[in-house]
């Protein structure tokens, strides 16, 4: 049979059958998706192909699900550290936010984090921002796979007046990308202390119609925490069951500082939590207990959130960060081992986005998502184990190619689909507006 | 007057001044030393050279200090993960490096961990481990700066057969290297649960004559500190105070689980500590309380530890690590600002080494170890602040240049003092080897 692409490599490591490494295997891709994985000599024999990567050195895997971010705020990267979540928030972000975002600052923050991301393999993020439809257009444009959690907040912005309005437009883009094969919807109302309940109680029932997620910022910190029992008596967690929202169809963004009744809560309801460990040790927000979590049987994904509090886009790093913060935190060095930091950056954030059918995995009948690592570098060397090295070792810039929907997006590191020169330049011309900012003063 | 090398770039952040951002500036460089930093017109004026360089996306920083390794576990990479310090130590690390260590292992290893340390702008380290000749040797073949921590042990191995042996070839080692500008050299007694008294006694006495360092794996675990006090009474720390061990010349690495009186007889006695946060996360070994060390005056350093409990050995994420452990540690988002990380990465690392007047900041006199890091890609863009950068935004793979005494050892990203080819084959070859080891089975 003749398809469209065969990729053959040294290691492939589908994430599903769990822990597994594939020795000399070959991909077989057709019409975006994955047709089989098999041994290369099987491949050549049963297949001809257009197209035949053969990749000696290097580790296929799944793409990289980045399932918490903010794209547009790499414009931010470096304009506001070493600060608290709320400081940060009131005293910089938000200043500089309503100072510059515009059409154009998402269009082009957006281009600049999705360069990052497929960079470093990354293949698909969920993005919480204004103008979702701009992200929507960049990332078509880029061939990125997006989830598109459009914003819902009590207070205007530049994207909408009121909470109605949010829950309108969000409607809308879901409308417009019905049929999309990059572009996923969900609803992403901003926290519960910036949306009341009666935007939330809409949104629930709109997103059981509608089928799709829904994502909040939620037990980011333990002052969100504390004001909540202070004016609810009950958590911010409680608060979201009371409200009907606890459901499997719930991405729980930071969750830390959980107690042993919100975990049981968790699991018992089916939710999902994205775990954002180096945002909230930035911010000081404090550790997500994901080593519970997951032996609950919590779906637990990871993401970067925004450049402005990490400050990169990097899922190794996020890997990394998530085990070894796991290990210190609960004083046992068994604690999320490799192989589950990397199901946590594919799979598991392939289910919290309800695309656990057509990403996350290397398996026939899903979207060609696909990274090669090169292994070939000192840091990945001697190749002992190459699942330990992708978590442990690997640098992300030893990511060589990358594929999303069959698509090759990035070829031996040189980007394909962006134009790397007009987005560095693009960066640097918001740096000098940046420099100049009375927000920064 | 005319000088060897010029080095012209955007920014450089000398360290020393704090926090300083040159912008424009020049780095003179002769006969291995910094003779001036000044302004790039005035640079032009004053000097020619014979070579200039020009680099116009980058940020010039001090060589990086790793102040705690043992290179040639770099073969060990992946070979066991996921294991507390203990199991780890007792149930592979001993038995592989009982099968394999030799001369072969220890040269082929440090050449692995020297060309990944160039390669991610690390220009000094501090090497704990076997045949520390073979490592000078190694190093000063690929113009890299080493502090060999000779090994001293209670018990025999590959290299000495009892403590006063281990002495010996130490004071040896030190007279070998005495005159040398690459390598200096320290005593370093294993731990205090490897070592005894006596022969702590006599390290003492040969430190002060021959006015080298210690350096000493202290307080790592919990376990460590427990056995001490059931067994003597009182900390380790305590312990090495008792000995007249704890002084200025003393390098106490890991220090996690410090008391507050630990805390201020370390800074009421002048010693140094590093604190090797990735290392002390992978084992679940616990976390030192730097925040407060550096509050207490005490000199911090950083380390990567070796490459089986990291696993690498870039000073880039030891900064990054060790800010945002501080962070969420001490819940404090202004804890470990970025400059003060860098600062343990450089400066701190020199003092620590007792090389402060030689390296660790670009200031005329110091030996020109300079590193250039392209900030000119998606990570770091927009360049909003240099520093920042560094730590919480750079990828290692963004050094371009590596300038060791003024010599150049990495052109944009070509290694020139060590060949990569060959030691990629040698770490396949012992890939090879240690695949098959019973130790693994």
């Amino acid at each position: 049979m003749e398809v469209e692409l065969i990729i053959k490599s040294t290691w492939i490591v589908p994430v599903v059958p769990r822990a597994t490494v594939l020795r000399d295997y070959a991909i077989i891709i057709h019409e975006k998706k994955i047709l089989r994985i098999l041994p290369q000599q099987e491949a050549l024999d049963q297949y001809s192909a257009r197209h035949i990567v053969q990749l000696d050195e290097h580790v296929l895997i799944p793409g990289l699900i980045n399932s918490h971010c903010h794209a547009s705020m790499a414009l931010l990267r470096g304009a506001a550290d070493d600060l608290p979540l709320h400081e940060w928030l009131q005293n910089r972000i938000w200043p500089l936010e309503q100072e510059f975002i515009s059409r154009k600052f998402v269009v082009d923050g957006a281009e600049l984090a999705i360069a990052e991301m497929i960079a470093s393999g990354t293949t698909c993020f969920a993005d919480m921002y204004f103008f979702p439809d701009e992200v929507a257009k960049t990332a078509i444009s880029a061939n990125m796979r997006v989830q598109l959690a459009s914003p819902i907040l009590d207070f205007p912005s530049v994207w909408a007046a009121n909470a109605d309005e949010y829950i309108l437009k969000a409607t809308q883009t879901h409308d417009q990308y019905r049929n999309s094969d990059l572009v996923s919807t969900a609803f992403g109302p901003h926290s519960l202390y910036t949306v009341s309940d009666d935007p939330l109680r809409k949104i629930r029932i709109l997103a059981d119609e509608l089928d799709i997620p829904i994502h909040v910022h939620i037990h980011e910190t333990k002052t969100e925490i504390q004001d909540s029992i202070k004016s609810f008596g009950i958590s911010p967690l409680m608060r979201l069951k009371n409200l009907g929202l606890l459901t499997p169809r719930l991405v729980s963004v930071h969750c830390t500082h959980l107690m042993d009744h919100d975990i049981e809560l968790l699991s018992a309801q089916g939710a999902n939590v994205v775990h954002c460990p180096n945002s909230n040790m930035k911010l000081a927000s404090g550790i997500c207990n994901v080593s519970k979590l997951v032996h609950h049987g919590v779906n637990v994904a990871l993401g970067t959130d925004g450049a402005a509090s990490n400050n990169r886009l990097d899922m190794f790093g996020e890997m990394r960060a998530a085990t070894l913060l796991a290990k210190v935190s609960t004083e046992d060095a068994t604690s999320l081992p490799a192989y589950v930091a990397l199901e946590m950056a594919t799979i598991q954030g392939a289910k919290a986005l309800g695309l656990e059918e057509k990403i996350g995995s290397l398996e026939p009948g899903k979207f060609a998502d696909v990274v090669a690592v090169s292994l070939n570098d000192f840091n990945t060397l001697p190749i002992n184990d190459p699942i330990s090295h992708l978590v442990y070792g690997a640098n992300s810039s030893q990511v060589s190619n990358v594929w999303i929907g069959g698509k090759s997006v990035m070829r031996h590191g040189d980007l394909l689909t962006l134009e790397k020169t007009k987005i560095i330049n693009s960066a640097l011309s918001w740096q000098e507006k940046i420099e100049k900012s009375e927000s920064l003063a």
